[in-house]
């Protein structure tokens, strides 16, 4: 599906890597997107695939992630509106790293790779943000596997929650997560099984730590979660 | 330790980061190094340290690692002689990523945070090489923790033996890792006991898999050790 040059160009100036770029740069770069809609469950980029193009999600939410042959779901995060996925391969021509689904209708704004490796050379601010993309994702998946390295899967999944709340936290000792994270995918975020999910949070919700709130989930005290988080829990 | 000029553009001359740099910004970056020696042991940055400079390893070796709080040791890599330490903290300003320490007698050339900063800005090619770094870095942790969510820790003993094999395979069947990996260094890099590391390499070793050779150790079949790192072998 193609949109008018103008619908495109609003659309892409949302995004947070493309902010503060000229008004001719836009519509340069409207000008070679193709606009794509994906329906909820389908494939978007696919582990392994080879080249292609870099998808800015203008609406919807898209699903990082990759199954093991033995089925085990392994979840990276959710790519939200002015997000971009499928960049690595676009960058230095590798292979994909991991799947991506949409999660919901997804509405994408498709650039072919050398048009996003000259976008790059072109705006240095662009590229600037890009690199501080990167390393924002190379220190969660150093401290990722510093956790999957050391922590027991009950220590896991209190950090996770531990860093979900933080995440929303305005300062104070209680935080609230909107909505309440999935055990499913809390399960494939700190590689165990959802049943051991339920059992931590109900033994958290048992000690008080937990309290359902109508769709969300309230930590009501996050020092003491973190207490928990560092302390006993054996590895699984 | 401050040495002469051109000793120091002539160490600089040999990173990859700084291949094909004018002659005039390679002066200009010797005269803004400091010189640094570290000893066998000692500490060149700290996890979570803030700030601080970006250390070009001109001669030695440097162990890139985390010590979890139950002592248990994380192994990321080690850098050689070319690369960079402690870029993370000088791009992003945010804490350090990780502990290194010298493995060997070390000497580095070291920039600080802003002038490594004003490198990346001013040399569209160091920039562009940086960012295939740390797409490299994202690509294998990214594989690392979809190994440690996943994989039994026998098949990630299998898996890391594979990639060192791979690493310095002529295109045979078999391959020679020289010098052997140590078993604590495994270890650390699968997240497993030295103790479970020794047991699984006797274990390929009675399969005939693995042979020591001299100093180094030779991996006999490749493709049958991939099937054997793709199958059984349960979770730890």
């Amino acid at each position: 599906m193609v949109a008018s040059v103008q619908m495109s160009t609003l659309g892409l100036a949302r995004a947070p890597l493309l902010a503060d770029l000229s008004q001719d740069r836009l519509n340069d770069l409207a000008g070679r997107c193709t606009w794509r809609r994906f329906e909820p469950g389908q494939a978007i980029v696919s582990r392994n695939a080879t080249g292609g193009e870099v998808h800015l999600i203008v609406d919807g939410r898209v699903r990082i992630h990759v199954y093991a042959a033995d089925g085990r779901e392994v979840l990276f995060t959710h790519v939200q509106e002015g997000g971009i996925v499928g960049d690595f391969a676009a960058v230095d021509g590798g292979p994909r790293t991991t799947d991506a689904h949409a999660s919901s209708r997804v509405l994408s704004a498709s650039l072919r790779a050398p048009d996003f490796r000259t976008l790059l050379r072109e705006e240095p601010r662009v590229e600037e943000r890009y690199v501080r993309y990167l390393l924002g994702l190379v220190r969660s998946l150093t401290d990722r596997v510093i956790e999957l390295s050391t922590l027991g899967v009950q220590n896991r999944i209190r950090s996770e929650v531990l860093r979900l709340a933080r995440g929303t936290s305005n300062g104070s000792n209680s935080a609230q997560i909107m909505p309440a994270p999935r055990h499913a995918d809390l399960a494939a975020q700190v590689g165990t099984t959802r049943e051991q999910v339920t059992r931590e949070l109900s033994s958290l919700a048992r000690q008080g730590l937990l309290e359902k709130d109508g769709s969300g989930m309230l930590v009501t005290d996050l020092r003491r979660l973190e207490e928990l988080a560092c302390g006993s829990g054996g590895r699984a």
